[in-house]
This record gives structure tokens, sequence and C-alpha cells, in this order.
């Protein structure tokens, strides 16, 4: 922002300016208003106007002819913007001052009558849980899709079995489709997350004026019928000051920006040549502008990158919020710019996701090639010895003397002489080699929640079921 | 922690360690180790073993014979841990392997066969999430207990005019039970969002095994239902590596800190002798090593300071998880510390407030003293003109040219002369000064959420109502 | 960032897509363009590459004509730029390919020479740190502009007395000047570190080309003295992937917002009608729009809340960085948004401040009551006791009671008859109440930092002599 | 902490109780008490002691022989703690008051003089920059350390080839020795930075006393000379309540950890079977519990999970200081514990780092293996274009029909027949085979800071130069 430094002078304030001797400077007119910003809450301002106009003609503060110009005039202004019509001026500092100020130039006097019983503190807060109940609602029908973008391709690869990893080391052999539901796991958390957010922030601030209140005889019940809200918010102080739900907005934001920093991750290893279980289709990659043969897998890694863009958002407005004295201080403007931030990040995340996962494919021959290597059915021999009576820690270490064998000798387990297997322990028989394939491994892991074919179809059912279900928020 | 720097040797890990050639060296074993700090887990560890063995023995894995022997083994050594006698080993890495190590000195091979079908990595999960569900409990009810402190002092200060601040500038007349019951409004969200991540933790991640499930005919409806979980975690990989739980209630936590954070700059802010508008016991205070004459509000401002611990902890775990592939990473051993100590942090914060809240005098004659000042009925008079036909947007201008002749003047709106206020305007009358008085003004503010005395005792006694209903959550 | 959600065919990238068989869709190809923001580097993007191609043309890759006509075609495009006259266009992605390819429209096929021996990754890296030496560079002048206008009024306000506070409890009597001098005492670490991070950052990673240097015999000195570097950076595979600049700048800049939000929280205190220590020029405050009586200190409090800002970029960056690894890789193009973010909130806070403390008015008899109030000088009173021989620990034991005696009575220690002081320790004589009066007691502080007026005019005076040197950095 | 809930009387402080007319309560004193962690600073308070008292002989206030008795008295109690004799007492809250305690009951009234002239305030502060100073000294010394043992490993595997990755793709070879010394370069910085903020601490606050300085005659450089201290803190309000040094160091040793975690990120990616390019002992890993065939990196792992523990620490502290007024708050005291942890951590990270490094093996075989897939020598080629007279931009184009063309027959670049390359551009002669190999690739790239062998051998060798050099600090 290149702002002008010396002092300017400007008339004064005209809706505030009463008790001023002195004009606002135009570097602190710029430094201070919110109209850049704001007027992404426009529409949900005038929503909210209408709304308290037609509660204050229901209770007889004003005419219902007067209600009718309001809203009309406010109608009127929410087409101007549509339109792009209409200027907004830094002058008038924020989106409420500069609806106000049109409304008045547009119905007259009457217009003067609409801030009767509010302030611009409960306007705000209720603008900004109107804006932010509206993209929960289209984040969460985008989170639904990208489930659903799992479940399908969880369903497709349900048999194809890949290397499971812990500490990056090949484990135990798992399907790519188990692998798939492990993210729709965390993103089904998210979504529940998302929703109680969503309740919580459906009460109405309006009504709780400036921070006490109002003299006029309000119904906030109907304000809060008229707007959807599933109740009021109890306290005009609180309700004054509370960013409450923007911060868990923006801690479920981050949580879920961290779930696809950990798909992203693995997107990355995956297409990576070292492994190459899967190809992004080119359009989510991009070239290099100096080594010609690269495919970068751009997508995924600017995702994971976002995630710290979110946390950072959350971080900002925990540090806002910190020992700020009731009711509102002005160091509450700063609360929109991180969560438009995040809304966008969130959705444009989410909008990639869903394509990207929607279009990947994997490379099962890959994928077993890597799973067959390190050894990953030694679980498998260890359990086969605890059903052959063993105690398990004496088993365990009988395998852990097997797989050095193997390691030795450069074969995998399955490719031990049964004789030196026998060697290690009586209780080896000639059928241990039906456990150490790829495929009896998986396959015998058939309970909830396994790796099991089975259950991953089952599981990858069930959840298309559940998606397609009617949502449970409006 | 003071490690030695150089190479020991030690004999290789007796649990995992067959096919390891080289042993550990101390340092690292030491930096490696969690006993030191997950030892908080033994009794939740114990808990959960017991509910496996016993799932064992009904599945048929194990007899019931054994399953009998474990358990009592179990119970001795919580008896051991309860009594303080049980030796924890750095050598053993962690609470799982010191209580399977002692259990195997105490029961023989019996022992070896309680890890069967499960791994350290469903183990710990488990055991976490039974640690935080039971300090959430714990510190739902002290919350309640707070936030009836509140409402006590909400109903008891439900008269007392104090100024409101916005801006740290008297704003208008409210009450101070009003202010309180914007505290309690603050704590009730945060318990409902500790019912919310209570809620979503309490699932069952054993049977996850390492990360794919395991080849044993596992039951984990039956360990979900000894263990108090209300389900299972849906998918092995994701189970295993899913520190959500820690996060959401980090998340959780945090917010609850920012918001004693705002209490207690407020206490602070009350305390001082410029606005002395309450006096805090002694035993919250402490003195000075130099000035003999300070009583400084120590616990209010160590309050205030320890948001920032929490927050830490949350940016910790958020980081963490960042760019983690599945499925368990040590990594994640860095859980812990932090959700201990935030659990602590915010326990102890809790116990003090309880205290401190019920506990403090309020000052309602220097609480009114600095209410009149300020011009705080400003407002009601707009409010009056409204009324009497003028638009808001024009009663707010003249108001503030009879503020600015007060000011002049050097006295408060109620001191002017009738003749001077008609000269603003002709719609006052000499009924003006009924709406200037303190009372007035909080008397009039009478509707859901306002700051009138009926509505604030009303609003207490509800919310008491509340916390004497039985809770929720068992 | 309302982006298209479906595939739409554009061409493939003209300068890189040589081996891509599908172009990439438009909502990816807005989602990691960053033109959007990176346009900001254009003149420095230009400053690089005219420094490149001339190098070039020194060691002869290029011929004298071609570094002529590319150094033309260049400026000809900064020219452009800024007469608000070039397009930039989303589908090349960033500022680099929109630069190169409006050179090559405009001078043709030896435009397309200018990317010889250089990738984007050096490119961005060196444009990056141009950028941010400039900006230094200017924060460091306001910065300073700022320590003058502090030094100016500590000066001004050397012998007023105001209370010092510790737990906002008066403590001791202290100057205005002293409080503002403690205020200069935390910029100028700040302007130190500032100058830290700008030598730091003053290497050139141009040469390194995508990661491992370049096959041409380029020379890095000649291009580092062209832009000022004052060294090269000493590895390529690190040069292009290090942002240590962007974090240790963010460091700073968080640290500076934080000393900011204590002095502005000071500043809202301060301007309480409860304190009224100072008063701030109303154009520095806005008023409500529901109460006509407000004068709210809206600057100090935004101020304040920008802190979280500046600290959530940095998070930001921390968490981008973190796990990844060499050489560069997408996420990294994350690293501007915040980057330029700081650099702004940062400098625009500067400049808020200095006209804002250069402005203010100290009201020195308010000061003066308030200082009087709270026993200040108890202190005193035990540093006179240690003078007569009485041991510290008891002097201060014994001052508590008189403080005790006096806050019974309702007076101040100056107040107490001589008789009763003498009762509480005989070395009490009747010059004990010159050590009482608060201008006794800030005169008797006089030693290098402490409150002495004398002290606090020697300080100030060193400082603006500091402050009239000439610049440490060009 | 399981800290009892009701008030229990004890008696009242006897340190600074002199006014106060009720104990605290055993919670209270216990939750505010920091004598469980700061009781660390103890050597460290007994040596600003010790320079205090001398001191106060220096100038008269105490007589030599008290000076005497006190050091004498000082060094006994030192000596107590290193013997693990000293109990410290909750009751006597800090470090502070316990080890004055002590003195007074060794050496009786002359102990109640140590405390004249001072405040814990200014005492603390003290302490805290004498602890950190020695623990910087530590820790560069074991910076130095690492950053010898990458030295000596990149002039060892200097001329090891290794695919160079951006995005994780393989990009350009690149030798192993330099991607070492990239790290290095890391760490140079960090040193650097190390550096800077040792320098900025080494100023004395002691002589602030409270916070407006003391009425004794004190002589604050005759105190820093005697503890090291490079000069005086300039303010008194400000040396009391900055903790910028504290913060300093958390933003160094986040940077720090997150350089660390990307080394990590490394070494887990290079011994994972897909890579397999390193071997790290096996002292370094750790076993499974389950999987007897796994060799987990954990030591990696655990470094970089622990990034988040000190950024988490950064935050807490910048939180901790937002909005705190001056002078000292009882906020504070909450800097210890997560500077504590972050020398520990940081500290511990080095020394597992040091040997890590020195220890690990390369597999030179397979890293040339992989450096031969991916085309990486597709960049040697634009260029060899380039020499033969083709603009940049069109010899990239040609490079990527190429790699295309190669990319379909499954064959490297360097396997192309002639014929078909010269079909792509007449420009290519048989010579070109020559620049296609992965060591003609990385010979070629010899200039300051590129991959060249030779280029490695003399940066290893100029970076253990300057390592071998004296330090610059003490």
């Amino acid at each position: 922002m290149s702002a002008p430094r010396g002092p300017t002078k400007t008339d004064s304030n005209p809706l505030w300016g009463g008790r001023f001797s002195e004009a606002t400077d135009e570097f602190v007119q710029t430094f201070t208003a919110s109209i850049d910003f704001d007027r992404r809450l426009a529409s949900h301002d005038i929503r909210g106007s209408i709304a308290h106009a037609n509660m204050l003609a229901h209770v007889g503060v004003l005419t219902d002819a007067e209600a009718v110009a309001i809203t009309a005039g406010l109608e009127r202004i929410e087409n101007e913007i549509q339109a792009g019509e209409l200027r907004f001026s830094v002058a008038l500092e924020d989106v409420h001052m500069n609806v106000e100020s049109r409304l008045i130039e547009l119905i007259g006097d009457t217009g003067k009558k609409l801030h009767t019983g509010r302030s611009r503190n409960d306007q705000v807060a209720t603008d900004l849980r109107l804006f932010l109940r509206d993209e929960i609602d289209r984040i969460e029908a985008d989170t639904r899709a990208l489930a659903k973008a799992l479940a399908e391709q969880a369903e497709r690869y349900a048999d194809t079995i890949m290397p499971g990893f812990t500490h990056l080391q090949a484990a135990q052999p798992v399907t790519f489709g188990h692998h798939l539901l492990a993210w729709a796991s965390m993103l089904e958390r998210d979504r529940e997350r998302l929703a109680d957010c969503r309740r919580r922030l459906n009460r109405l601030p309006l009504g709780s004026a400036a921070l006490a209140g109002t003299t006029f005889p309000i119904d906030r019940a109907h304000v809060a019928h008229a707007l959807g809200f599933d109740g009021l918010c109890p306290n005009s102080l609180d309700a004054v000051s509370d960013r409450d739900f923007v911060i868990e907005f923006l801690s479920t934001a981050s949580l879920m920006l961290v779930h696809f920093s950990r798909w992203c991750e693995e997107l990355v290893l995956w297409t990576s040549p070292q492994l190459a279980f899967i190809t992004l289709p080119d359009r989510f990659c991009t070239g290099s502008s100096i080594m010609p043969q690269k495919k970068n897998p751009d997508v995924p890694e600017l995702i994971r990158g976002k995630s710290g863009r979110v946390v950072g958002s959350l971080m900002s407005l925990l540090m806002l919020m910190k020992s700020q004295p009731l009711a509102y201080n002005k160091d509450n403007q700063e609360d929109k710019e991180p969560l438009f931030d995040a809304v966008d990040t969130l959705s444009n995340c989410v909008t990639a996701l869903i394509s990207m996962i929607g279009a990947l494919e994997a490379h099962p021959a890959a994928m077993r090639r890597a799973a067959a290597a390190g050894f990953a059915t030694a679980t498998d021999l260890a359990d086969y010895l605890v059903r052959r009576g063993v105690p398990f820690r004496d088993s365990h270490a009988i395998v852990g003397r097997a797989v050095a064998l193997a390691s030795d000798r450069g074969c995998d387990l399955a490719e031990l002489p049964l004789a030196e297997l026998k060697g290690l322990s009586t209780a080896i028989e000639s059928d241990v080699f039906e456990v150490l394939t790829l495929d009896g491994s998986v396959a015998a892991r058939n309970h909830a929640g396994g790796t099991a074919p089975d259950q991953v179809r089952a599981a990858a059912r069930a959840l298309l079921s559940t998606l397609d279900a009617p949502a449970a928020t409006p």
C-alpha cells in the first residue's frame, strides 16, 4: 500500500463526526478503512438490513411504508452491486456506511431510520456469520464431492496391492483402496467439524446494538427466523466481541489443510520415478523453464504449501483476540482478511483435489513390485507361529532371525527353503508359504477397519450411501 | 536433558531387536525413549490391555486361564504403579514395553501372548484417547463449576451499574452481572466444544494393529464396549496415525485460554488503582521483593500469560502432522508432551479461576462513578429523539453537538440546561432527563440478551438450572 | 477467488510445454499461477535480467549487440509497467514468463537467449532478495524517523512525572520521557535486527540455475557487483531453495509488531478517561455509528491487532519450509504473499506511528496526580532506611508496615506524622520527607539507564545524534 | 499437576509479606511459584549476586567485609547446589528467594543487605541472559562440530553422483558432496544468527532495579565487566520487561529445526528401500514391536517432529509479549519453560546429528542408477544446442521433443540414435554424447557454487579452514 504520509484535510465523517473538530487525515483514513475487503460482505449486509427493517416495522418502530421503501432501496443497491455499478468510497470507511449512505441517497430521510436500534458492532457480527454460513455450506458440498471421488477410486482399487508404509519403510501389504479410504476417514471427521462449527455460529448477534442492547422494543426472534438462524446470542456484550466462530472455522480449516498436506506429500512421493505408483494427468503438472524433461506435480505441492497459510491465519486470529477487553475494539477489524483468505484457500484446494483424485491412475504392477520387496509379510509369519502355539514375543524373535537370514541371502522370506525355516522353529510346516503371499496377507485382515479387499469394498459402498443421503445441514 | 555424548554399547532391545546387529547407543536411547513422559499413560495402558486380553479369550485366541493370568498380572502392576513401586526403565523405551516386560517377569510366558493381534501403534492411540477422555470429563466438571461461580456472581451483581467499554472508552452503562454473563457465554461455547471433541475422540483404534489390521479373528466391538467407546475407527491406516483428537482438543483449549486472557486482562484493569472496580483477595496476589507497597494481581497475569503456552502447543501439533505420510512415523511421539502440558495448564487455570471468580468483591460506588463520567447515556438521548420522530442519523448528529457542548462545559449531558438542549432540537422535552440517568438507561435495555437487571437475573437463573441438570456426557 | 471448476482446454504452455500432451485446465492454471501477486517483482526481475544479460556478454555467451538489444527491450518493458500499459497474462504463469514473453515480442529471437545459464529458480530468489533489500532500506529510514519522533518527545517530557507501572499497579514514579525512551530502546534493537537481516540476504543466488549451476562460463561476481550484492550464495542447491531471509525478516517484523502492540496497549490505556494521561489528535480516532459521544483510539487498536497478522505470516513460512526436501518445490511459491503483506503492514504501522507519536500531547497534571496515589515512593523510604544502616530486607518489612498504616488512614506515606514513622523505625528522621516526594524520587535515580530527568535528557540527545549520523547501510 | 483446591493458610511470605493480611493459599502458591523450573538458573543467579555484592562494596554501599561474607556464603550455596544438597522450597516462590533465604540462614543479617539496589525484575533478566549466553556458546561449539562432520563427508563424497531433485523428480545430476554442503550452507547462516543473537543479548540489565533504577550510587559498568557483558541496557523500564533476546533465540532455533526437518526428511527418503541411497547405523534406528523385519529411521523422524515443538515455543513467546504494558508483569514468568525446552531440544538434535552425519554411508551405485534414469542430462543437451547457436527457448523446445521421443522408446537420451537426434536439430553432432554423460554433466558446472567435484572439494576445504579458525565469540 503506497499511502500518502502527510495529513490532508477532508471533511469530517458525515455519519459519526458530530463531536470531532479535526478531519481524519488521508493516510489514516486509508489505513483504518475496511471497505477494500469488507465489500465482500455487501450482500449479507443487505440481507441483514432488510430483516432488521422488517422487524422494526413488525414492532412498530418503523411504519410499513418505511420498511417497504427501505427494502426496495436495499434491493436496488444489491442489484447495483451485482452489476458492478456501486462505487465504494474509502471516505465512508466500511461496507455498512457505504450501503447506508447510498440508501439515503436513493430514498432520502427514511434511509436515516434504518440504523435505529442497532450498531455497526452487531451488524458486522451478523454479516460475518451469514457470510461464513454460506461458505461452509458451499465447502461442505464440495467436500462431499471429494469424499465421493475417494470412495469411487477406493472401490476401483479395492484389490490393488501396495506396500503399506510406516516410517517410509514397507511394513505390511495393504490395498490401494484401503489407503484412499484412510484419506476419506480424515475427511469425514472434517465434515463433522464443519457441521459443528456451522451449528455453533448459527445464532443471531443482531439486537446487541453497540454492546448493551437497545431501548427500542425489538423482536430478535423475528430477525433470527427471517435470516435462518437457529437461536439468539444470549449476551449482548459477548455477542459484539465474539469471534469464536471465526477461530473455530480456522481451526477446522487448518486441520483440513494439514490432512491435505499429508495426502499431497504422498501424491508427490508416488509420482516420483523412484516409486512410480501413480500418474497424475498433465493438467495437474507443469514443466520447467530450464529442464525440458520435467513434469512437476505442482498442484499437490502447492496444496501442501498452502497448509502453512491457513495455519498462519489461525495463529493471527488467536493472537488478535488475546487479552482483548470487552466489548468491541478496533483490533477486531483484522478478523476478515485471514478468514476470507482461508475460505478461498480451502475452497480452491478442495476443488483442485476433487478433479485430481478423480483423475489419478494407479500402476498396480509397480505397487506390487514394491510390496514384494522388504519382507512385508514378516508379521504374517509371526502370526502363523502364534497360531501354532508360540507366544507372540517369541515368534517375533524367531521371525527377526528369519528376516536377517533372508536379508543376508538377498531373497524374500517366501524364498527361504522350508528346511531353513524349520531350523528356526519346529512349528513351521509347509503351509507357511500360503501366509507369506501378498494376497494371502491382505485377505487375512478381514475385520472391520482391516485392509482385506472385501472390507474395503464394503467400506467404500457404505461411505457412498452416506454421501448420497440428504445432507443434515440445510 | 543432560545426555551423554559418546556411544555406549548396551544389549540389543529384547522386544524388537531380533534383526539388529548393533545396540542403540546410550544417548540415542535416551533421546528416542518416551518413558519419561508416557509413563503418565500407564493406567490407561493397563485398562486397554485388560480389555484386549479378555477379547482375545472371548474369540478363542487366548484361553480363559491365560486371560485371567494376564488380567491379574496387569492389576498387580497397576497397584505397583499406584504405590510408586514400579521402576520404569529407559532401556525399555516406553510405557508399553515397560508394562509388558514387567508382566512377563510376573507371570512368565503367558505374558508374551498379550501382544497378539495388536501393535504399539494402535495401543498408544487407544491409551491416548482413554487418557484424554478422562481429562476432558474432569475439565468439563471443573468448567461447570466455573460457570456456576460466574452465574452466582452475576445474580449477586445484577443491579450493579458499571461503564460498558468499547475501545476502552465508556460507551454505555451496563450491569456488572451482565458483564460476568458475557464471560459465562464464552464458557458455554467452550463446554459445547469440549463435548464435541469428546464425542469425536470416543472411537476405538485398537484392532488396527501396526497399520493394516491383524490376521487374528478379533472382535473390536467387544473391546469398544469394555472400554466405553461409542464406536470403531473405521480405517486401520488412518487410526494409527490420526492425531486429530489431540489437535481438536488443543484448539478448544487454546480458545478457552484466549477467553481467560480476556477476562484476566479485565481483572488486572479493574484492580488497578485507576479503576478500582474490584478487589481480589490477597491470596491471589503477591508482593514485590523491592517495593513494599505492591499488591500484584499475579494469578490473573499468569493465566493471561499461559494463553501463549497452549496456543504454542497447538501450533506444535499442526506443524508436527504437516506433510506426514501414512501411516505411523516416529514424529508422532512428539504429540504427548504438548498435550499433557495443555491439559495441566487448562485444568490449573480453571481451578484458579473458580476460586478467584467466587471470591471477587465489586466496588459498586467506584463503578457507578466511572459510568457517570463519559456521556455514557448519549445513545439514550439519541434513541429518545428517534422516538420523537427524528431519523436516527439526524438524532445522532444532534447528540454529537450536545456532547461537544457538555464537554466544553465540563459537565454531564444530564447537567445541561433544558433550554440549551431544546436549542439543539425542539423535540426535546423535560422528560428527557429520565432517559439520561444510568438506572433508566440499563433498565430500558430489557430484551433477550440486553443489560437490564431483570434480563440479567433471568439469564443467570437459566444458566444455573442448566448447570444443575445432569451432564449430557457420562 | 472465484475460479471455474471444469477443465477447459487451452494451448500447451509455449515456454515449457514441449513434452506435454495435455493442456493445463483453466482452473489449475489460475490456481497455480502467481502473476496476480508476483507482478510486484517486475522491476526487480528486469534489473536482474539486465545484469544477467550484461554478464553473458562480458563472458562471451552473448554478443554485445545482443546484450544491448535485450537491455533496451527490458527497459522499454519497465516503462510500459510504470505506465500501466503491460498486460500480464495468467496463461504465462508468473512475472518471469510474462516479462520474457513480452521481450521476445519486442525484440524477436534475441529475446530467447536471455534465459541462457539461468532458471526461474535462481531468478525468483534473486528478485525476492532485491525486492526485500529495497523494502528494508525504506523501512529502516522510516524506523529512523520514528526513533527521532520518540527522542524528541522524550526530551520534551524529560521532567514530566508519571506513575511507573508494574502489574498495572503504580510502582515508582518515572518520567514520561523515560517511558518513551523505553520504546526507543526496543526500536533500536529492531533496527539492528533489520540491518543484520539485510546483511545476510545481500548475497547473490543467481548462477545457481535450476539447482546445480550451469555449464556456461558465467561470472557470478560480475552480476553481484552490478546488483549491489556483497557476495555469492555459496551452494547452488541451497541457494534456489533457501527462504531463510524471508523468515528472518518475518521474525524481525513480528517482533516489531509485538513491540508496537505493547506501545499501543499503553496508548489505549492512557487515552481512556480513567487515566487521561495523553490526548491523541482527532485524526487518529474515529467515532461511533451509534454512540455520538465516542472518540475511539482506532489507530493504536488497529496496529495492536495487526501484530497477529504478521506473526501469522511468520508461522506460515516456518510451516511452509518444514520437511521440504531439496531443492526447489512448488510449495515455495507460497512465500510471496505473506512477505508482501508483512512488508506493507509493517511499513504502514511505522508510518502511522511516526505521526501519532509526534502529535501526542501529555497531560502532566493527570500523570502527577496518578503518581501521587499508590505509595509510589515506598521504595525510596526503604532505601532511606538502608542508608541509615538497616539491612534491606528489614527495611522492606518496616516500609510494608508503614504502607499498611497509611492505607488504613487513607493517606499517603508523606502524610504520616513523623512520630508514627519513628514508631516503625528509630532510624527515621525529619529529613525522610525529602525522599518521599515524587521529584526527589525520580531525581535520585541518576545513573545510566535511570529515570532521572538529567539521564533522560542525555539519553534522548545521544539517540538523536546517532540517528543523525549517516546510515551504516547504503 | 494435582493441586489442592481449597485455601490452606500458610504463613505470609517472609520476604515481601509486610502489608498482606491473608496468606497465599497452597494451590495458588504452587500455581504461581517458579522454583520447579527456574532452579535451573541457580548458578547464574549466584554469579550475578556475587558481581552485584562486589560492586556495592566498590561504591561503598557495603563494606568489604560484608561483600566477602556474602561471596563466601554464595559460593557455599553453589557447592550445595552442585552436590544436590540444597532443598528448594515452593513457599519461597523462586530461585532468587531460595538463594537469598539460604544466604541469610548461613551468614545472618549481612545476607539481608544483598538485595540493596536491585530487584528480582532486573535480577532475573540478568540470570536469563547469563544462562542463554552460556547455552549459545555450547550450542555454537556443537554446531561447529556438526558443520565439520558435514564438510568431511562432503569431501569424502565429492565425486559421488546422485540425482539432484526438484519437485522430488530427478532434475540434474549433482554430487552427494554438493548436497551435503547445501546443508552446511544453511548451518553457516544459523551460526551467524546465533552470533548476532549472542551479541545483542550480551548487555547488562542489572541496575534497572524494579523499573526505574535505584537511588544507590551503583556502578553498572563494574558489574558488566565482572560478568563479561559488552555493555549496558540503556533504559531501565525496557530492561526489566525486555524478552527480545528470548524471542530472537527462539526464532534462530526455529529456523535451525526447520533446516533439520528438511535434512531429516531427506534422510528418511534416502533410507527407504525405494531409494536406498544411504545406510544409517543400527544405533540410530529402532525396530517394531509387531513387524520383525522393520528397521525404522527413528532418530531423523524424531528430529523432524521436534521442529513443531520449537516453533510452538516461539509462538508462545510472541503471544506472551503481545499487548503487555510496561514494565514487568507476572505473565513474563512464562518465558522460561519454552526457552529451556528449546535450548535442550536444539542441543540434543545437534548432538544426535553430529554422530548421525558422521556415521552415514552412501551407496554410490544406487545413487548413480537413480541419476541415470529420468533424463537428468536434458539441460546439458539444451545448453549444447545454445553453444551451437540455437536460442535457449528454441533449444528448450527441441529437447522437450527429444525427451518425449526417448520416453516413448523407454530409453535414455544418450541411447537415442544420432540420426534421430539430428532429425530434431541439425546443430547436433556426434560429440553430443559427451555432454549426455552424468560425469560430463557435473564436471561442466565448474563455477563458484556449482556441483562440479572440484568446486565441492574446494568448498569443503574452505569450510573446514573456517571452522578450525579460532571462534569469534569467546
